[in-house]
């Protein structure tokens, strides 16, 4: 049904794969894309309902940002800003994220992806404690099933174990602690509330057990997005921030996913009511046309940074002028067109509606759940017990590749199922993408019970 | 003379700086670029002897890739390669590098920059001995002076003491050797050759330190680029070439800033004669209009890791479509133009006897040597004794400082001055890049007798 095309693999070893299978069982081409629609080379016109990677915020096919860049590109297509210079594609896209940045940021320093962003947030935040004359404070603590890219630095601060596995991770200096999935981790009788806080208290303990002296920040994802979109009961995060103002530690936000209106405001951590100290981002930022990150800097981390004299890090492509242009008409895009904010009011509450209604049909679904337009839910064998099925992300993979069949871009993270639609995505497409979806989970149940003999 | 904009600071942390004094004194701003020229916000023409960050190597503005870019973006402007599908861009692009890399390299895996590309290839190194069942092969030796990125991996890996000052390097696993750098090490009446044969034997001393069975890989730039453009010796790479086949380690080259032609061959280990398992590129790869990196893996580790099942790595950014369309595009133009051949033949040739001939008046100014269209000198307070000026960097600043206000753009690694055009500079372009470059030196030498009392 789908066409596959065996030499695209003969000379590309692909990402997060595995390279023997693909070269054995080919793969799909995607050739044009447009809207919330992508185009293999067989002609399927098939929904996107992840965005890209949870990039592609304002939609494929934006002809302005093609003609910013191949304008940007004529006039001046690089020059770093390391030795005293700077440029004005760069200036200009600094401002208008100082400008839509929650009070208290108005520096960003640049990376080109979010996994560059977190590996200089940890450079940067052990700067900070050198230059603020505490340089024992030098710890970082993540969350286990966190994701925070695949550089060495953040594949160590995320909390993968698959990833771990595969060449000695964490390295020193980075510890975790469990994350606030309450689906699976709760007591029983235990209150999403109570949760929260018992949850939050966990960073108090491993901070305890280090001492405070030791440890530079507490990082997290405001909704842990590749983990599953594990999204924390509302007391976690004000108790995080209380705990990180007792000890001195520094609140790290990493935005990458739900930055730039994926939860329905600007930032990920507007939702759920906390000030980070900084915030990574990439993604969103151009939603995805080209290779940029940015780190946001907080006024109290900038103060103690412009005391340290010369930090030694950066990269070539940091704030590249033609990523630089293309990402600042993005912004303006989402925030002139209102795009964000129909997020909030509209198709946001309208696709978790919708979702949570369709999918209360399916006797393997359980624990639907969404904020803005990132949505997940969990493939369990028995709701009434939770009990989740064998061999972790074969049954999540066995429902994705039904989805990617019938022309539908959906994510297994383990046995969760995620979506994270272009934000521009109207109520309709949202129809279509759950009709498409009903059919998908209806197979999938056929399956599943023919396997299990139900 | 030149306008500074004190407000390009207002938003913006700049790499490798100290933010404080930028925004105290402002930065250049540059706004356009064509050839070998950029320009700034004050109608200056600039000649930029350093390609950018050594990565323009097509020269400035070249429309073909600012058509190719907004042509890419209109047709798709992202999609990822991790779940089972490709795109055209990447698979034509991998198609063309594998048919000008050495043989024994067809396939590559794409990064969005050179640290992480190295950050990559320090992750593949331990996959791959893990997938042919040597999982205690995981050390990996680098080399002091060595520059390979900005990642907490790339940091580690390289030998910059600077970095590594700043929060706790190198990470465990990676462990450094003194590098080839004949003028500085060498022993008395001991003859380059000696010297590369003494050089690359420090690497099996450090084998025999950690147990053979314990090392992955040495990884080494063919040039020591930011380390301040040092060449070994004729018989170094051949040395160590032999050594790691000795005793079972994988060669690596980091060709981010040789590769794609700035030796007078696509890469740099073509020009030393050695032949690699796996080596980094980025920069010229795209010659700097997009962000993409890619790290080429030889045929022996490709079977290695397809054996391996899921490698649990990758970047959202990999194989970016725009990115990838427009590196394919500079590939064929230096590849059809003959670019690299004319770096091999003439203008290489041309610049490397230009500088020694100029630069030999000097009496500050020694051990002149290049190779292709890089170059690198070294400012010694006394040549007779191989003297350095004390404050290392401080006298190296002070000379970029005077090129810099005279409109020409080098860079100082420490007190090594280095040149790095773009590949399509012409000779009479180096005509008038060292003649203002003479100029420059004059006003130095003035400087530093009035300094020294000379």
């Amino acid at each position: 049904m789908t066409n596959t095309t065996l030499n695209a693999t003969a000379n590309h070893l692909h990402p997060f794969s595995d390279n023997q299978q693909l070269k054995e069982k080919g793969v799909r081409v995607i050739t044009k894309a447009d809207g919330i629609y992508i185009y293999d080379d067989a002609g399927n016109k098939i929904i996107d309902g992840m965005a890209g990677l949870w990039c592609v915020n304002i939609g494929y096919g934006r002809k302005e940002l093609a003609d910013i860049a191949r304008d940007q590109m004529n006039e001046l297509a690089y020059y770093n800003t390391f030795f005293k210079t700077s440029h004005p594609a760069v200036i200009n896209l600094s401002a208008k994220l100082a400008s839509i940045a929650p009070a208290g940021f108005n520096h960003v320093f640049y990376t080109g992806s979010g996994s560059e962003s977190v590996d200089s947030m940890i450079r940067m935040v052990r700067h900070y404690w050198d230059s603020v004359g505490k340089p024992s404070k030098k710890t970082l603590i993540g969350r286990w099933n966190g994701y925070h890219g695949s550089t060495i630095g953040g594949v160590s601060m995320g909390g993968m174990k698959g990833m771990h596995k595969q060449g000695g991770f964490p390295i020193e200096g980075i510890v975790h602690i469990e994350q606030p999935w309450f689906y699976g981790l709760h007591e029983e009788g235990e209150t999403a509330e109570q949760f929260g806080i018992r949850a939050a208290n966990w960073l108090e303990e491993k901070i305890l057990e280090i001492g405070a002296d030791n440890v530079a920040a507490f990082v997290g994802e405001p909704i842990q997005g590749a983990g599953g979109v594990i999204i924390p009961p509302s007391t976690y995060w004000p108790r995080i921030q209380e705990i990180c103002q007792k000890y001195d530690i520094l609140l790290v936000a990493d935005e990458v996913i739900c930055g730039f209106g994926r939860t329905g405001e600007w930032f990920g951590h507007e939702t759920f009511g906390f000030q980070p100290d900084i915030f990574t981002t990439a993604k969103g930022l151009s939603s995805g046309y080209l290779p940029i990150g940015a780190v946001f800097v907080g006024d109290k981390v900038v103060e103690g940074i412009l005391k340290g004299g010369d930090f030694n890090h950066g990269f070539t492509y940091a704030g590249h002028p033609v990523a630089a242009a293309v990402a600042l008409k993005n912004v303006e895009i989402l925030d002139d067109e209102g795009i964000i904010k129909n997020v909030h009011d509209k198709t946001g509450p309208y696709m978790q509606a919708k979702w949570r209604e369709m999918l209360s049909q399916f006797k393997y679904v359980d624990d639907v759940r969404g904020v803005g337009l990132i949505q997940g839910f969990t493939l369990v064998k028995n709701k009434a017990t939770r009990e989740m099925f064998p061999n972790e992300g074969e049954t999540g993979t066995m429902l994705r590749d039904i989805f990617f069949s019938n022309n539908l871009i959906m994510r297994a993270c383990g046995d969760h199922i995620v979506a994270s639609p272009p934000l521009t995505i109207t109520k309709e497409e949202i129809d279509l993408m759950l009709a498409t979806a009903e059919k998908c989970l209806q197979e999938f149940e056929t399956a599943m019970d023919s396997k299990l003999g139900a």
